[in-house]
């Protein structure tokens, strides 16, 4: 393995199928709605992807075995609409590595007839949003333009898009395959499933597409209350703090 | 894309044309002088330069859509003369990919006849230049020569040239290109018109071609009020400090 | 050398030998463990490896002689068993090279006939241990349950394993080849003869073989000692902080 | 250039040249004892060394010219020796361009028939050494056994030698080229002629040649002072701290 490489466990038929692409990043938004797709929609992986630019360890898996670091491809159909999912556990640890994964997954996405490519990501914004998660979409302008003609709620987006969420669309483009990022709004440190959620629901609404959300929903449900939790003890730390400057300031002044 | 590569839009016959180049550096001088000449020579766009070395991240312009990062050549006519402009987002991550950059540039420019390259950029002194900006040039001691002797005012430069107005320059001479890079003065925190206003007038007097100025100038003054503001602040702050200072000595003294 | 390149003094002919790795790390516990076999079982090199992945420096040996940093590859048998171990210098300095010296040896593995492959490192706990130190076993599931059907004792692990030792195991997998990675349990600052001597007496109970321990436990006590003298002057130190902050405390409060 | 090249000047015939290196490092020492040997041997240059793996920066050269950063080969013949010597700006970025340079230069070595290669550098203390600096030397067991029967003050050293000074004769022992490495004492923050006296007297003793060190001597003398003066600042200054530590202890106890 000297380069980026795919291992096809299957080679799935596939009709003009969208490539839908959620790694590790941002508050885990992307892997973790790429994800509960998986499950929903009962995908079927065909294929793996080993590159010596992932970093250099292996996983242990809650058994105690072990394999090595993978991005993974899965297949799935419905409502007549045929699906690739690619997940997995890490990104290259370098620029050329992106490059690499990149252009591999895009050599791939070509020969099976990808036309249009959707990756999910999270933005940090440092801060808790007391509403739903904003998304941002940022990519092909047509067909963002009619991503918001059907009333779907995307913000427009500004700012670098880093790593493969960002390289399968701009390297994408040159061979003319169409693409959106879409990218959840999210604190930065906590593994957010609930702008996980509001990604997910971006999509399926972009796609027309319906599948269950109830576990994802849950989960979202947790991640306000872990955030909400941080938050009232971030808020007592600085009363707290702030009542000790002002305790101090009383007695210096 | 294993490598730096080039995509060709045109393949415009040039006679012996002259190659300038402004990539992001210190102050943008560079990039705003190269930027400027695109527009006031009206310049097209032939070619596109991308590579696994640049930074792992894509853009998103104003109105959303996304590219991969790159560099760019353009081409324009003044007076008779043949000019390559090459801009660009960025520069490579590593020294390797600046090596392979520089390289694949210059044979571009080998085969289309280039003779003579400048490169533009800025040097930071970390001050406020009250007077306009000095202009230091290094390169081929034979057109430097030429350039000092009709009373264009450009200093004596030291110390290395960074990244790619450098290695263009040297690796350039090997193939029997001579160059010549002009640095602007600037303070290194600011982006800063001015010093590229300076640096595109030196420039303009050695090829001999005149062009509009007026919307760099009004940019420039801008700089320099950004600058003066500056200024002030860091002024009045150092003014509290010396203050703070004194009456504390005044206490303990 | 562009790459990584085995280099070999002799070919030996072995019946489907065991390979065990154990390449620099946490407390260095691998290396003890893997040179203290070579050592018993009077193991032969047979082969270099050399890297250019490898630090830039070489080694002074003790009487002022220079070579370059390798790792190592030595032949033994015993009780009919063939075994092949991997001792080194260093590990690479990057992933890509970590990738790239796993595959070659790897490949001069399978060629060899390796069918099982034990890979021996240390997993830091940043504690002194009172008791005999903790074996960790992670890698294939099979061999692992053999492992703990016959009573060795050796626990369930998790997390990432980083490097050589990993590597090993999870791209040994890829092309049939069995393993587990035997980690003894260390303080991480210390080297570490005591967890060196809990592995092997796994990994000797693993493979069914009996070799002389005697020099190992010897050091295995010294390690003790060392482990004991810090842990005392550690908790000299925590009790004399406590004690001025309380001093301190009393004053003020 | 995609990796380390050298272009020929002239293509010297030589007779079993001795290879000596002497690159930046520690108190320039290799650098500058290398250098001085250019000048009095009046050695012709017979190649340069251009490397993707150097720092992508150029030259600018006190007449403002510019040039890539380069290593480069000269020969001398002294006493019917023929001689070679390696001298350059910089020693690449990378450990893969370290081992890629070391390489490239002793596949030339090796076709001019280089059968011994003496490398300088120094070797940090942290100290000002009031006596002449020692002489280290690690290599070739038997070369240093025949060095120090000789009576020529070279010392046993210890430790990794960091660079192309190491990997030359580490990789050269692969080729059956022997070589030593000799190390002066040095401070770390001056570059220290004193120390390049040492070392190249050590090498003109090894070599059985003599040459004129009167230059070099010299700039030993001003670096002797340069290190006196920095020594007395750096005592006035402690015994300031102390006195003032005193005077505090005073007040408070």
């Amino acid at each position: 393995m000297k380069k980026t490489a795919v291992k096809f466990l299957q080679k799935p038929k596939l009709d003009k199928p969208v490539l839908i692409g959620g790694l590790p990043g941002m508050g885990y938004v992307g892997k973790l709605a790429a994800e509960h797709l998986l499950g929903v929609l009962r995908a079927k992986k065909f294929a793996e992807v080993l590159s010596p630019h992932f970093p250099h360890h292996v996983v242990v898996e809650a058994c105690g075995t072990l394999r090595p670091l993978r991005n993974e491809l899965y297949w799935a159909r419905l409502d007549g609409k045929d699906i690739i999912i690619l997940v997995g556990d890490v990104q290259p640890v370098s620029s050329e590595g992106h490059y690499e994964l990149a252009e591999c997954i895009l050599g791939l996405a070509e020969k099976m007839g990808v036309k249009q490519i959707f990756t999910l990501g999270g933005y940090a914004t440092g801060k808790y949003s007391e509403t739903r998660p904003q998304v941002i979409g940022v990519g092909d302008s047509k067909l963002l333009r009619g991503i918001k003609a059907r009333g779907i709620p995307v913000e427009r987006g500004s700012g670098p898009i880093i790593g493969t969420a960002g390289l399968l669309l701009g390297l994408g483009q040159l061979r003319g395959i169409q693409g959106v990022c879409f990218l959840g709004e999210t604190h930065g440190i906590v593994v957010d499933h609930r702008a996980a959620q509001a990604v997910l629901e971006v999509l399926a609404d972009t796609l027309g597409i319906k599948f269950n959300m109830t576990n994802l929903e849950q989960r979202a449900k947790m991640t306000k209350e872990i955030i909400s939790k941080i938050r009232r003890e971030v808020e007592l730390r600085e009363r707290k703090k702030k009542q000790r400057e002002e305790e101090e300031s009383w007695y210096i002044g």
